[in-house]
């Protein structure tokens, strides 16, 4: 190659890199990715059992149902960045290796999951129950969906 | 107490206690409440790193800047949720006595970290890196301030 080629291929390399870094490079050492998807989730888990809370209760906050659904919108996309590759064997993880070897069935279920949050974070704005109450269980079955393929039972 | 003034007085305590009740009914127990402050710290602290990289690094992207600053300004309030009564002595937990004995100053702290984060995230929108720069500074100090008096060494 001359020089101006091995320039050209040099900068297209460091630009794949470079774009490839962000979902990888978040995280010093595997416990770290796991530590950050199980906060995500941690956080997801308890504020679906506040909306759960407030549709089964007596008397429905629909300030406390629309603040958690944004944050569950907010948080949506995070514990998906944090399954990068080495990370399925740390102690502390629930990750099946099924995740690793069925990617795109996995990505798929993700997708999901976060098509059925944007759903009841519109739903929670509108303020309509009916409209919230099924898009809660909508968004319950997707994380169900996906816990019973890809995260070890306790 | 005639009746009319027993009702009234019946319905003022409940009023107090539904409004005193969100802070401290979304733990089941107090390793929830831990684990619910542990998690907002972990991911506030991630993105904290994140915005870090992107001002120390040489090519810097706002989108990435913006993105991580909305998300620690969605999520400022959330570990302050979680220090409730009995939730010091979980095992797991770095939270120093001192939260619970000095809490006026411990809440002082908190709000002042929140008033650095919103901001941090109002100069990451208008783009102007001094200005990111002058506040994520300040949202750091917040952040080391109060863990030096409220957060045990590991």
């Amino acid at each position: 190659m001359n020089r101006l080629v091995k320039a050209a291929f040099l900068v297209g390399t460091l630009a794949t890199l470079t774009a490839a870094a962000p979902a990888w490079a978040q995280f010093a050492k595997p416990e770290a990715a796991v530590e950050y998807r199980q906060s995500a989730f941690t956080l997801i888990g308890n504020h679906m059992g506040r909306i759960k809370a407030q549709l089964d209760g007596g008397k429905t906050s629909l300030d406390a149902i629309r603040s958690s659904a944004a944050l569950i919108d907010a948080l949506k996309t995070l514990p998906f960045e944090a399954f990068v590759e080495g990370s399925g064997d740390v102690a502390d993880s629930a990750a099946k290796p099924e995740i690793w070897t069925e990617r795109e069935k996995f990505d798929k279920r993700a997708k999901e999951m976060q098509e059925k949050v944007t759903l009841l974070n519109a739903a929670a704005r509108t303020g309509d129950l009916v409209a919230i109450r099924t898009a809660f269980g909508d968004t319950g079955k997707a994380c169900k969906n996906c816990h019973e393929d890809y995260k070890k039972k306790k």
